[in-house]
């Protein structure tokens, strides 16, 4: 039995097959992956970790468990999935896993052979657990799937928690303890009991409102963006001879090393690593985009980009198109007792309607250049991408503030 | 210059005129006033006061004066508002309120008089303020009315916090400190600057989510019901001869050792000391609810009460009949500026109609009654009140939970 | 079972015997009893009452009941001694109870009769629990009375950690989650486990620095000695015709209406509403006391007081004299296992004897007074007692700051 | 003007020189430089970094200074001083500053040159500000070094406070607020107002309880010393040609890299990702260590290892013996005013002399090896360096627990 100091949920006890997984080079790993990526050029106290973040969602599935009375070898695998879940990713977090996954054409195959290989593999089977049940579990499939990564899974519980006591946003701090307290299993549905609307209600809010001012904050964006270029970059000089595979089990150090060393990419990092950072020449609501552009694969957006730069006559690698993918809310499905039967929250909630339209309204396709070309490539690619705005929308745009914390901006 | 400590807003810093405001009898009673009344027998640790709510709400008035460099007299008028702004407030804060409001007839020249008489006038007018102006501003009105009582007031965000932090629920918890460094004047209205949707967001929902779990938590209405109901026996009883004015200016002690004293009163009394609380007979939506009942004055609602009580053959201090006002939404008001126009957030936040909605939805009308006449009074009320459920509706809801937290719900 | 939120612990799972013992008149009363009485006159956010306190205590109980693998009825009993362990506390905390237990006579007995009497035995026979077993645990006696009130109890754990959350002072902040881990039981003696001495050391330097910064400060030792006379003067006086006994289950309402009420204790009443407050008019270090007044008994200390008062040519009641009792510090017997043996930390530790030293040189006589009095009363204060200090070290002393925060402090 | 959202000081605003001197490359580069270095293999939360810890020293002294009524060019020097006062840190912190200062043979003279040369000087240069003058501050001199490099810096006020949130270890929760208000100066000294014997003695007593829990914990030294001889074989590497200077101005990731990818450090590199760390084969008293071992400088503790490797058997590389130099308590000489003069708090505390012990008998010597070669080699060690122990201590000081949180220890 191992007791941590956590900065978070204070002590937390690890035992069991947890305690061995904790040795394994896969989880050590995770120690240097940052939660949040370039986040923290943001919030400079953002510098958290995947390692801290799993011994979170590791302990409220440990109290998870315990409420909804399971043990045995069921809670067993449902903690070492717990601990596990984030193991499979890359440097800086989700920052370039649309690149990785695009390349390696994999996500789902590559959590089962990582749980199955090497030391994590070993000490599941030592602890009499098939890899291939935690990883299922991972996925979110099955009974206990829901718990691990579902609507109500403790993953998102713990990362509000800890993405607000970290960037000092007050947002995501949700009553964890009371979302816990209330899980219940209804027909084999993971739910939140009776009486609990308001607290379904308040874990989508949380989220709703780290959102835009943290995880999709316009600087973290464009400077993910530059990341994700960079990391392109790399796959495809011809120095470096690196597989998306190799890069997607790299830690951040590794990342940030080859990025440096790496002729192509070597302007990225410096600008990375110095805060001297793109800027939005574009900054357009998606109801100004076509429809075209909306949907577009990466090779597609890699010929605006072209396009773009071609037209404006500046090097390929200042111009970065942004487009995000259309907006989630997992929380809606989230299932709710009312009046005895089970409910999905969005059928009960207004809230949910509300907020998924305020994310609709959020909704961004960015171009981001070096400030000194900010005014040539945005009036460019309004003109190359068709968007409905005029060049002095633009320019107003760029000078104006985003729906977000100011910090940094600019 | 005094120094104080206080659990929310660490070091306060209290100068001028606010200095020596705190040493009126007027001031220091608040000390002895109950920041959220009957709400700490639902959760033991809201024990905070009206005095230390009122030195944090003068503590945010002086950050916003700083923000928007406002100095002078106008700036010390302010930070007296802001010091004084509570301190019309009868015993238990809002609880009774109701009551001796309608009794004296008035709310603002109340104010208006506590501010020209006794201490608090002579050091006003020391310090070359003149009182009524000072009321004015308690009451809102003109340009810096707002941030003392408004849309945007240092009041509702001093509140939210202090009420998160000494319940332990977390949902309060907003970044006052964005919201104070954000506000300006814009054509002479106090508004929230570029890129600030979310920041206005944000308090609405901490609003709309402390509501129900707090401060209409279903066991503090009751508990407020009776205290409500037991003060207005009080005032009507012949042996205290008591004035409702001499009630609103008592303070939590003298209310209490009245109630204790009083005949018609001492079971109540009891009842509320050893948290022997009545229960929910009828908990019903509104929708199935008689506009009459909904719109009816204090003297119709003791006539159904009295009706009840004879049909059901009980005393009538037994039977409680809580309707309370239509959910209001000041923060819908809240001006943001967007795009360089102000606009009200209902305008521009698909969250203000949706939580509205929620309001809505939460409304309830209860009858109150001693837990053993619970079944006879509940049936009785339904029949008297012509409520749109039938009798087994009555009972299924008390034995559910409602949309709160159930502490101490039984 | 219950859960109730509590600010400091967050979810409390109440149960069993403690579930009934909630409900109990005599534990609902610790609602209505301050935890730190006139302190809150220093700290305006310290209103916390015994009740949420007996709470935290309970749940710290349960925890290191849990970690100890202590369960049956010897748990259950130890449960409801922490729930109890406050019921026999008079109003205002500890700021009346050497008045009280001079006059009763009796401080062991009473809790023995307390938890024998009414719904409390009631309840603790009802769950198969000798209440003499219990009242022993709560007097600290026995193996497990180490527990509940010892050097190691939770007790201090809680009130430590409460009081600093809630005044705002950091200095309380303890560990109480490694604490509580790291208990353990050597030969019947409740130790703390092998490489714990500084975890043992910040318990002690903890309540080091609360003692001087709250619970010492001066000013609310000025104001507990005013409602301690005034409480002396309510039971002397022949128009109440009060007992000790029935003063000592009062609760703080209780007591403020009747202080309110009574001719003689009117004006003190009143000074303490309205914080207009006696002041230092000696404040001398006691190396410069005779012995005889340091050890004299309250008949004598109330004589050197009519001394004083009739000497100057004031009112009796315009004198206070404030001898404290010679510094103790319990947990210098704190035990903890160092290479294999049992230590007292006194032993172990250079830290006691520095802390203890400390305290002797804050330990300070006080002769208090109304401020146009002080010079007055001062001189021949230090006459009286023949005080080893020149008259103008009085005024001195009285303008300067004693090593407290000066919140408040004039 | 910049507001950072920063997670212990929440809002800080940065403005003027030091409003540049974030965008310089020198200071960036401290958010890759970790704050307290291989300490995060005990508490996992632990990734702040330098860069944050920057900006709360920054903001520290702004407030001590508007304390301090100092304004101008003098004021800003102090800001300026405040922002870069940890420029000079090489990666991992204080880790391996011992091997570059021996190396390169200068610490002073380096921010000297730092502050002169690159984007900083251009910068302390356009706002009329002196380098060398700044340089001064940063290194303690003058007036207002003390404020930045002192008894009673800003320095370590931020770091207890901010080190404590985030490895959850509240002992260096200090009252920073109440510390940098009392802040005088008082014939040119910068002293603690009158009343704050207490101030200072928590600020001492909070450095004394986090030392051997979190800053020395012996997990922490460990790997501290195996990164620092790895870093040692880097400059010895052939391969490498790598300099101190250079290496001390390298950031985490570099160093990390560059360890990776030398054929002598790979081993020591794999050992600290995957926290395969050395253990203890002896762990001595130093009143146990002949005092030609106490002051050996570092040629001669290389020598001692390698004796005990030779006679061992064993290769150099597992063999790491770890001496630190003599406690030392800079908090003892911090002034106080006490009854109007100004005195060392080491005159007037005896916890000063109390913490000095504590610290005394907490010094130890380590030797430090793999696991499987800890007998061997501790029987080695306690021969080759004449230690007054005989062996079977050794073996029973591995199995026991020191005076730490045993988190990970084993």
């Amino acid at each position: 039995m191992k007791i941590i100091k956590d900065s978070v949920h204070d002590h937390i006890q690890v035992d069991g097959v947890a305690r061995e997984l904790l040795d394994t080079p896969e989880l050590q790993r995770l120690r240097r992956i940052s939660q949040l990526g370039t986040v923290s050029l943001v919030y400079p106290s953002a510098n958290h970790t995947r390692f801290e973040h799993s011994l979170g969602v590791y302990h409220l599935a440990c109290e998870a468990l315990e409420q909804l009375a399971v043990d045995g070898r069921r809670a067993e695998r449902v903690r070492a999935a717990a601990m596990l879940h984030d193991v499979g990713h890359g440097p800086f977090s989700h920052n370039i896993e649309s690149l990785t996954h695009r390349r390696t054409g994999r996500y789902h195959d590559d959590v089962h052979e990582l749980l199955a290989d090497g030391a994590v593999g070993d000490v599941l089977r030592d602890h009499g657990l098939e890899p291939a049940a935690v990883a299922d579990l991972v996925a979110g499939e099955g009974r206990f799937g829901q718990l691990v990564s579902g609507e109500l899974d403790v993953d998102r519980m713990d990362y509000l928690v800890r993405d607000a006591h970290h960037t000092g946003v007050p947002y995501g701090t949700i009553d964890h303890g009371r979302l816990v307290r209330e899980l219940t299993f209804v027909d084999g549905e993971l739910v939140l009991d009776e009486g609990n609307v308001q607290t379904a209600e308040s874990l989508l809010v949380a989220r709703a409102l780290m959102n835009p001012t943290v995880y999709s904050h316009s600087v973290a964006r464009i400077s993910k963006a530059m990341l994700r270029r960079a990391s392109e970059r790399l796959l495809e000089s011809p120095a470096t001879d690196l597989e998306a595979e190799t890069l997607q089990r790299m830690d951040d150090h590794d990342l940030i090393a080859a990025l440096r060393s790496c002729d192509e990419t070597a302007a990225f990092s410096r600008r990375l690593d110095h805060r001297d950072l793109f800027k939005r020449a574009v900054w357009a609501e998606m109801d100004d985009v076509p429809g075209g552009i909306i949907e577009a694969d990466h090779g597609t957006i890699r010929e605006f980009e072209r396009e773009i730069s071609d037209r404006a006559g500046v090097d390929p690698d200042h111009v970065i198109l942004d487009v995000p993918s259309r907006p989630s809310m997992t929380e809606s499905t989230t299932r709710v007792m009312v009046n005895g039967e089970i409910r999905r929250l969005g059928q009960q909630s207004p809230l949910v309607d509300a907020l998924r339209a305020a994310q609709y309204s959020q909704w961004r396709l960015g171009v981001y250049s070096p400030p000194d070309l900010r005014e040539r490539i945005g009036r460019t690619a309004v003109d190359v991408l068709g968007l409905d705005i005029d060049g002095a929308l633009v320019t107003e745009v760029r000078d104006g503030r985003d729906a977000t914390l100011d910090q940094f901006v600019d």
